[in-house]
């Protein structure tokens, strides 16, 4: 059974601050949470049903609490709108260090980017093309707000990522000679740009973009050029979506 | 005032079976709002602030009714977390003529695309890369389903959107000489293979991928190369943004 106060403890794993206060976070989904007992992250107490420990024997044994419960229970403490059939409260990892080199590959940063769908979607771009760093500036939603954890499915566990001021990633960039490219509605077309290997990808706000004090900074200003000739065709793609096509194109250039 | 009666029916239309009695589909948030009033939709009834009729007073007077109120009603009313400041009910449009051919130019038919999320980005994706047409399976989320008209940020007034079995798709593609493209886990790199301009893209449901029946009759398999060698990356990309990673290289490769 879960008890009320770990209900309450859950649920209140939705909000930052006591997030930080329990030094804990929350991963719902089966797959999250398989990705989650098999990573570095430390399981605390792990809720799930009977079937779900009988399959996943070898990766719930990781947990260091094992609680079998039923899926209506679940489904009382989820924060989702369907719970699956596990639940896994994690301890916030320490703070990792900062690198002190960029190698031969592509890092993003992000610009105060608010959605934690919008977030969770870049981190899962993120590992598929295999970035090396993903770096979010102190405004952008909380990694482990469970929305974002959620909609990364698993792939939190696999990229490298740090909560950081501009001014410390341009430092490392410019200690590791990477130039700093940055997504803006004007800049050079990304299909005809040279993108080398080694850079720093800038992604701004959904309804701001790029912090003005930011483009004295960034060192090549780049964009998806519009193919719609129709006068009054979308302004914009989606942040998640933009930065899945930019790294698509760095990526194809440097392999293929 | 927006009356008692009125807000039941604007809530009723979160359902298809409602938008069908009424013949009527539900428009929110302010871009959104504008852009219908200036499609080719006809816009029943228009709520909105007072600042809002003023602000945008031409779109507005094309509505067949307008209603100023106050935000807390929009509120009240508002089937969104953050309501805005207008609110349309307008008419379902008349079926369509199906397209008789295709031009040179890349088309989209979704597979049973589930998540109203999801068909509304890619509505936006299609809108930005101009794309021809785009086909909906009949079990694909429905357009007029208010969180998919939402997510399209007014690219929904655009993109010629047909809801078509696949068999009527196959048969316009062979008319058309266009070959029919299906994105697959297995299957040919999109960054080295040969992308036509004149082409249809099959992209398949959230969970399941592409049904097995319509194998046969794609003609060409693609994939997205994964770029990761860590051993347990991430097995897929979200739908949404694998359709804007494959609609960017087939459109790169016709313009550059």
């Amino acid at each position: 059974m879960i008890s009320k106060s770990t209900i309450k403890l859950i649920k209140s794993l939705a909000l930052k601050k006591y997030r930080i206060k329990e030094k804990l976070f929350l991963v719902e989904g089966d797959k999250n949470v398989i990705e989650v007992l098999n990573s570095n992250y430390k399981t605390e107490r792990l809720f799930a049903t009977k079937t779900f420990v009988y399959e996943n024997e070898n990766s719930c044994s990781k947990a260091i609490s094992t609680t079998k419960v039923e899926h209506s229970e679940i489904k009382r403490t989820s924060l989702l709108q369907n719970p699956q059939n596990a639940l896994a409260i994690c301890s916030l990892p320490e703070k990792q260090l900062f690198p002190e080199i960029l190698n031969n590959n592509l890092s993003v940063y992000l610009d105060d980017i608010q959605d934690p769908g919008n977030l969770g979607t870049i981190i899962r771009i993120c590992d598929w093309f295999n970035i090396e760093y993903l770096f979010c500036s102190p405004n952008t939603a909380d990694l482990y707000n469970p929305k974002v954890i959620q909609a990364s499915m698993g792939s939190f566990c696999r990229v490298q990522i740090f909560k950081s001021k501009f001014e410390q990633v341009a430092g490392l960039a410019k200690l590791s000679r990477a130039p700093i490219f940055g997504a803006f509605l004007e800049g050079k077309n990304i299909y005809t740009e040279i993108l080398p290997a080694k850079a720093i990808l800038v992604m701004g706000n959904e309804g701001n973009g790029i912090h003005k004090e930011l483009e004295n900074i960034i060192d090549r200003k780049i964009k998806i050029p519009e193919f719609s000739e129709k006068e009054n065709s979308a302004e914009s793609l989606n942040v998640s979506v933009a930065t899945a096509i930019i790294c698509s194109e760095f990526k194809r250039k440097s392999f293929f």
